[in-house]
């Protein structure tokens, strides 16, 4: 994604502080944020969060946390919504590398990855939110029999991805290596996948923590 | 594949039993047709054998066995290699529902899957190669920690087998979503694989016992 600087991003964050918790440095109550016992659906990298806004606006009785490290791309995901807050919706201006010391084991139920940074190089395939290292982390802080939903337009980072989910021992369903030309129902696009979605296939899995 | 009748084919596969098994009812020893320890690699449903009939010529050092349902087909395959039979291969005419009854247990070292029928009605998916019960029965036959190798165009079939082969607890690797335009080096096409490859994606795995 491109980054375009917004002066004022870090400073509107702070101030809507009821729906965006600001470079945390220890575990948030999400409880606070969420006055009931809903699932606890989170995307980490929701960019401008056209994804997750809209499946909280399309499912009310599950809260969706939105992870996202730039402060110049959340704050537009925050302006999608700062007019109606939905209550089941909460973001997190973080680096994903520190999910663990800011979200509590075993408090997630899905996870969403939408169009990951590929880091084509081999040299930083740890940097891929697909490799083990971060299969890793995201175990800690989803509850059991929970899954993981993926999707890409990058052939390497989808060929890669599937090895590591393999490799990992996770369970693999609703393998679609052409998401637009299947019979899946339901898919809500991303921003990029709008635009991009008719110059190749979009790739897309289900990965289970048996 | 389209099939088209021969009519000399039983015969002559028959005559040719010095590379030919056929229709065989029980095990066949291997040390009969084959002097020597090296390793065998099996296709299951070789076509007309450009492929496995390259490979023989390629690696004089593995013993390759085919195995192809239709004699039609098979006869073609036989009358690639009749002049100058190579010493490291053998034809086996039979269905691979029948493999357990005429394969040796822990007797292979790898097998071929390549642009097998795709199937594509679900109530017909226990008929397609990457199915269970055929994972099933290619592990009595194959040694511990060997490879099933697989390609196909039909992106159906391939989305089915990551989920079978994965769910059955193989290792996956080497995945390629489009193996003609990847860096894979020393593919050997098929007769299919070089008309179709320019038609879309030829999708490729290696799936390994644990």
């Amino acid at each position: 994604m491109r980054l375009r600087n917004v002066s004022y991003a870090i400073d509107k964050l702070k101030e809507n502080n009821d729906i965006v918790v600001f470079q945390p440095e220890d575990k948030i109550d999400f409880t606070s944020f969420f006055p009931n016992d809903n699932e606890i659906h989170m995307e980490v990298g929701i960019g401008k969060g056209r994804f997750i806004t809209t499946l909280a606006r399309l499912n009310p009785h599950i809260n969706y946390v939105g992870v996202e490290k730039y402060d110049s791309v959340l704050v537009r995901a925050l302006e999608r919504v700062e007019l109606s807050k939905p209550e089941n919706l909460l973001f997190i201006c973080v680096d994903a590398n520190n999910i663990n010391n800011i979200v509590e084991s075993n408090s997630i139920d899905r996870l969403y990855l939408n169009f990951s940074d590929p880091w084509p190089k081999n040299r930083h395939s740890k940097r891929r939110l697909t490799s083990d290292t971060f299969i890793d982390s995201y175990k800690k802080i989803m509850k059991d029999i929970s899954e993981i939903h993926f999707k890409t337009d990058n052939r390497g980072l989808f060929e890669y991805s599937l090895e590591s989910f393999n490799n990992y021992g996770l369970l693999l369903s609703n393998i679609s290596l052409d998401l637009h030309n299947s019979d899946f129902e339901g898919n809500v696009e991303t921003e990029y996948e709008e635009k991009f979605k008719n110059k190749g296939p979009i790739y897309r899995l289900e990965a289970k923590f048996k």
